[in-house]
């Protein structure tokens, strides 16, 4: 049986969502250890994509298979108790077949946080990426619009991954103010390359900060080239907000 | 030299803000080390009272004093390189030698969160206290209403505090909806007793869930005996969230 998880987590404490080499926290192990001693077999997780160490995730989709019967168990109160508090699975549904967290995913949306304070935030300090000074919403998003639509974002693309094509289409993004000294990134798109959107974040707020432009995005962006783009922005201010999938998938997925 | 200064602490990872045996932290020994670094003295710091293991501070007010010249230094910049991110110093101020932070201090304000959806938080975890129930609001204010004004609060006082008085004056408390799934008390008082704050918001919340109202509430009042009262919510909702001080002083306070 094919069971689909929509799971929110605090990235903080983690080395990212891949598992690693033992005795490194990551939030897929986590997952496979509660499943297995939930289900008394062994588990594999498959998530919708990879998040970095100390990034979080407000809805990220995973999928497993299982021989057991998804109905003997109450799954989202079971794993509650199983897991770590900074893990919470949200919803729990029995999928298709041919339901694959990470082939079937279409697009994702990610959401990037700023604070603009005088001074660092208390509580926020794991949950926000804080600059002193109050950037221009404008200048950030004539800078970000440059990469609407289908491009070869390799100058976004952090080394060290092996993939086959560095083309990816953005169908949204923009800056918005969520609160007087908040400003939040929101990006969707078709796929994301290796910190794309913190090499993103980052390369829009030096840009502005220097008084460039989209003319300079565009030169970053055509060169095709990491070493073209700016600063990675850090990874507290990150969250995966939604992977989506092809509607007549999610109407075959049933809640358990 | 006498310093007033003005800061937001984290208290999860804490023992609260008395210092404690070598090897505990807590907020008055990090801000004492902090200090006496700066200054190359040491350093006795007042608090304005103490807050319990993993209770916070959006404004907790502390006093010391120097031999040393405080223009001499960029007070705030400093302690925020010498601090953990946890604690934040927000303002400095050289203030008059009869201010003191704890005697001075005329009335306190502390809120309280409390997060109300089907599933626990994943964020703010440390931050409030959840419970997958909606209480009323309107029975929980009737309820809490009864404690308005000046009484002996010792059914409200957690054991092992030898105080003088158990008698104190509420001069405002209420619950507020904050967000949709999202509720707040705030209280604020001449003084508060051991746990205080969190024995009335345990024991509002217990009379609600029982249909109990502002008739029993004034029975455990009256009992003056801590074994009348109910639950004590637990600290990582808790905020001291304000001290006030008569405004003659606030007046000779003069940022530095």
């Amino acid at each position: 049986v094919r069971i689909r998880l929509e799971l929110s987590y605090d990235g903080t404490h983690y080395h990212g969502w891949q598992r690693q080499a033992p005795g490194q926290p990551t939030i897929q192990s986590e997952l496979e250890g509660a499943l297995a001693k939930l289900l008394n077999e062994p588990i594999r997780v498959v998530g919708s994509g990879r998040t970095d160490a100390g990034v979080h995730a407000v809805r990220q989709t995973a999928h497993f298979t299982t021989t057991r019967d998804p109905s003997r168990y109450n799954m989202l109160r079971a794993l509650g108790g199983l897991l770590p508090k900074d893990i919470v699975v949200r919803q729990a549904y029995q999928a298709p077949d041919d339901f694959h967290s990470l082939f079937s995913a279409e697009c994702k949306t990610y959401r990037y946080l700023i604070q603009t304070t005088r001074l660092p935030p208390t509580f926020r300090r794991h949950y926000v990426y804080w600059m002193d000074r109050r950037p221009s919403l404008n200048a950030l998003n004539a800078i970000c619009s440059t990469l609407l639509g289908t491009h070869d974002f390799k100058s976004f693309q952090t080394g060290g991954s092996e993939v086959e094509s560095t083309t990816r289409t953005i169908k949204a993004l923009r800056f918005v103010r969520r609160e007087a000294s908040l400003i939040e990134f929101r990006i969707t798109g078709t796929g994301f390359l290796k910190q794309m959107v913190r090499n993103i974040v980052g390369t829009c707020l030096y840009l502005e900060r220097n008084n460039l432009g989209p003319a300079e995005m565009q030169e970053i962006l055509q060169a095709r080239d990491r070493r073209a783009a700016k600063d990675t922005a850090p990874p507290q201010g990150l969250y995966l907000w939604r992977v989506f999938y092809p509607e007549n998938l999610d109407k075959k997925c049933r809640k358990i």
